[in-house]
């Protein structure tokens, strides 16, 4: 498969961040030749929190997590590629806990202090009888320098690993977050949904780290779309190992303390990074675009209509085409049934204003509009005139290789 | 430009209506050698209801006809192709009103009793400077026979003209329905938007035209998509001229008036007829895809859960791919926001069950599936077992062709 031409330039390098081991297997599941099995385990119980798919037809994993979630408490994360075991009835829910029970057994622990996320071909039992050996061989080989390793394990369709890493001083001390992803397509249930991981050595307490988590995926991860299609699997955990305790850290268990003010900003700067490699991988993608609505009744229009225009297929196909369709963009924001005013309207490609007051931009040059599309990378920016409302909003474009990809087989 | 595979095997043949008579010309607004320019008119002023775009950039004639509508009575109504009069501004206002004065001109009536529609280009000015003129000469040429030549001139993308006529008995009176179409994409507001103009000569008050349309449109023209994306100009107006009055028929004022079943169904098996071969049209479609959904809480969520499925594109690209894939059927099920029994989800492909009781059927045969996706008509049924809600939806599928039509080429 070809690596995206929206790749980044180089891999982040993940540093080992202490209490946290991990190991990977080629447990074939699917795939041949490669990785598919991760094991992430924790020294000491992780605090825990997580954001799941807002699908009503949520797969099994999802609905363990959510199940074990309330404990706070995590000593194992178990992914798997290649099958989501997802639509797989009673025998998916068993096959989900017999996953949690043997990588329990494996490194000690109960089986509500795991943790399972699966990806990949959906509607297909996941056969699991082999799982208790090989997590019982990765628990004994885990070891604190295996962040590219557990990236490539749980990619699908993706054509790059996709890893980020941060830091910052909480009180005085500094700690660590490292993340790994997966996703190329927004989602697509056969072979994609996304996937992020995001660990920390500070010592948080649950109900912050929801909170942190909470706050920060609204314009990450929850602000990027491919296709507009929503796995039924999108699963994003962050765990704190609490390691940092031993250099000094204190534990924080209020959301408001100002200690707490630098990690937060390092941790949404990481869940950015890591959304924004998945846009970057979207399925069929040449061009990254960046859509951001201001002027709207609310932030929460803001983002409605930002979403419209990302998910219009007619603008992403203009965009494909390379072409500066501001038309395309008025249809969108007229779509998105939230208050614009179509006589102040304005659009700008790039630097490039197109639309002013409901019409073209008499100073608009078609040419200098042209230029920026070419470009791998183009802002669009929308002004509705109504309000103070904004909301920024990233996708790709969509192309035949999209088509390709998505109805060039038979299943 | 090649004819939709899809295309109905023969057009529809509209005999004259009693009370209506048009013409067209070759305006010369955007296309070479061909008709662009439509003037439909009233020997008697005719009632008339509409139905508009919800889209809240709508175009300057959209704003037009809302405002006229409120008389409740037409004398002429003209398209043109071409350019869509949307997002010109204030210019754009004037130039529907300069329209529609001229057509009072043309055909002695007041302005308020001109209905006007544009399609094609978005954001260009629209000329009407030789409107004037052109309409002259239209009203002066008009006559009773002009259905199809009124169905061409009014297409953009489209690759076929749209027409459907019936007749249904009032009170033992025979009175007809002929209608006109345009669209071929639910919308692309480059080229596209959907028109219609249904013309019956029974004798209807505007207000139980009003009701007639309204309880008609839900489930023909508001239940078909092509790519989601909604036009600035989506117009459709149901106009009535009262002649078969002459013939004996009553005048019909009010909604409930057992006398008007028949006709109300005729109208609806019109309305329908049109709005599927909007979507057989649909650009690049190569499937014909009904989907109908049953078992959810209202009718209401069954048709937002049937939109989910239609618009979804890896279910799209999945039927372009001629691929079974009920796991991408699930996801957008799942995604739709209404409830979903998931552990109690059918699926069928055609008469084939892929899927029962929340996995895979265990009697499903990929052959047999396979067999009907190679259908050009195909039928997606899907139980989601929470109560008895129901609705069907028509889409098409999503194409290397639909990517190159609206993405190979600079505006």
């Amino acid at each position: 498969m070809t690596i995206s031409p929206l790749a980044p330039q180089s891999f982040a390098v993940l540093p080992p961040l202490d209490g946290v081991r991990m190991a990977t297997a080629a447990a074939g599941i699917k795939y041949e030749g490669r990785t598919d099995l991760l094991l992430m385990r924790f020294d000491e119980p992780a605090t825990i929190a997580g954001v799941f798919t807002q699908s009503l037809c949520a797969a099994a994993p999802v609905e363990l997590c959510r199940a074990n979630l309330a404990g706070g408490r995590a000593r194992a994360l178990v992914v798997n590629s290649g099958n989501a075991n997802a639509f797989t009835g009673r025998r998916g829910s068993e096959a989900a806990q017999i996953t949690a029970q043997a990588a329990a057994a494996a490194v000690g622990c109960g089986a509500e202090e795991v943790f399972v996320a699966s990806t990949g071909v959906i509607g297909e039992p996941l056969d699991v009888s082999g799982f208790g050996g090989a997590l019982g061989t990765l628990a004994d080989a885990a070891d604190a320098d295996g962040w590219m390793d557990a990236a490539r394990a749980i990619m699908t369709t993706d054509t790059y690993p996709k890893l980020a890493t941060g830091r910052a001083s909480i009180d005085g001390v500094e700690v660590r977050i490292n993340g790994i992803a997966k996703g190329a397509g927004m989602i697509a249930p056969d072979m994609a949904t996304m996937l992020s991981f995001v660990v920390t050595d500070a010592a948080i307490a649950p109900n912050v780290l929801q909170t942190l988590l909470s706050d920060s995926v609204g314009d990450t991860f929850n602000a990027i779309t491919v296709d507009s299609d929503t796995s039924t699997s999108d699963t994003l955990l962050l765990l704190a190992t609490g390691a940092a305790a031993g250099r000094g850290a204190p534990l924080i268990t209020d959301a408001g303390d100002p200690h707490l003010a630098a990690f937060a900003e390092a941790l949404h700067g990481l869940m950015k990074d890591l959304a924004l490699q998945i846009v970057r991988d979207g399925e069929g993608a040449r061009k990254m675009v960046e859509i951001q609505v201001k002027g709207a009744a609310s932030d929460a229009a803001a983002k409605t209509i930002a979403l419209s225009v990302a998910n219009s297929p007619l603008v992403k196909t203009a965009i494909a085409g390379e072409d500066a369709n501001w038309g395309r963009v008025v249809m969108a924001v007229g779509k998105a049934g939230e208050r614009a005013h179509r006589d102040r309207l304005q659009i700008w490609f790039g630097d490039i204003r197109v639309a002013v007051d409901g019409e073209r931009d008499p100073d608009y040059s078609e040419a200098a509009a042209a230029a920026v599309m070419k470009n791998p990378e183009i802002a669009i920016t929308i002004d509705v005139g109504v309000a103070d409302g904004a909301s920024t909003v990233w996708t790709c474009d969509l192309t035949k290789d999209y088509v390709a990809i998505n109805g060039d087989y038979r299943s």
